[in-house]
């Protein structure tokens, strides 16, 4: 299931924009868009920006922006734990129950249980795991199969490291028996999985949207 | 439980070697030693060596070396699969049940029933899952928590990244109720994991042991 619907309208000349290690991912109330993290430099939009970041490289800079407003300080920290990314906790926020995998450089799952968070991990992505095998041996550079029969040990090379990626990681996923949201860059590509899954790929703004009355409020 | 017996005695002056992407590991009938793959061109033993290679870059070198005998051959490798490593071959060779975990550069997990091979699958190994989470971020970069607790999903970054890792290889590993035999490099850490499990380090020189006399018979 795809659910293509959008967060609620923002006020106008109001930005969200999550910012990762390598993306800034803009929401302007009608479309999401997505930019490099080196656009930051070149591109200042003047509008207002809510934003989260969980890239070191850039908090200096942001701090320096009056219009970006940094949406952290409104999250109630203490039903996470404090080194949890800040993407993390907005997905959280977005539900109250189920298993969220946001699917980008790295996967983060997360686990809600009646509005209580249960913890979560982290996994590399996709992209980062299909470099570190080629970097053990030329012989395990290859591309993942998402179309692999999870049923069966696997007897080549490609399906071998498929499964060895995946297989955990859907064992995992699925024997905590909730609900799969699947987000983030990559989502698409771990829905061929966890073909029972959504895919929400506004979960994240749809969290930080939640916070906005609580500036106001503070 | 630490298996700590050798493999049956070999003739003097006979060399076992497997050689993998790092290391070459010798077993000379009394212990087993390893040598970085640089020694390869530096040393050169006098006396017969039976090899296995999973290194591609040092394959042509080897086959100048006449005293040096590629054990490939002698495998019945219909068993297994034409892109197979040989030294997961050869562990496969040494048992006829269980699960083995082979933790290198590369974790590879092979399962063998009554005599068959049922196939298996490569993760990547524990330094190169350290190195992939710290490329993503600073701030996955760390150490992992072997004795972290498997039944909680965690609350903090060390845990989170640990987890991610070693729960769902845990996992999946376990769900095949085998008995499980861990060689290799990182034996000792994921015995901390599978704690049940056997450690056999002379695994895959067992396997490479029960080759050679079927030299004599070609």
């Amino acid at each position: 299931m795809i659910q293509q619907h959008t967060v609620t309208p923002l006020e106008s000349s109001v930005l969200l924009c999550d910012i990762g290690n390598t993306s800034l991912h803009f929401y302007d109330g009608k479309s999401a868009y997505k930019k490099s993290v080196e656009y930051f430099e070149s591109v200042v939009p003047q509008s207002k920006v809510y934003y989260i970041n969980v890239n070191p490289a850039l908090e200096a800079k942001l701090q320096q922006r009056s219009n970006w407003i940094d949406l952290k300080p409104y999250v109630d920290i203490k039903k996470y734990y404090d080194t949890m990314g800040i993407d993390r906790m907005m997905a959280c926020e977005a539900i109250s129950d189920g298993i969220i995998i946001d699917a980008g450089s790295a996967i983060t799952v997360d686990m809600m249980h009646e509005g209580i968070y249960c913890g979560g991990f982290i996994c590399p992505g996709i992209t980062a795991m299909q470099l570190s095998y080629a970097n053990i041996s030329s012989r395990l550079s290859n591309s993942f199969n998402f179309e692999l029969d999870l049923d069966k040990m696997p007897k080549n090379t490609k399906d071998s490291i498929s499964y060895g990626f995946l297989r955990p990681l859907y064992g995992e996923v699925m024997r905590h028996n909730k609900s799969i949201i699947i987000t983030g860059g990559d989502a698409e590509h771990l829905h061929r999985l966890f073909t029972h899954a959504t895919v929400d790929e506004m979960l994240i703004f749809k969290g930080m949207k939640q916070m906005i009355p609580r500036i106001a409020s503070c």
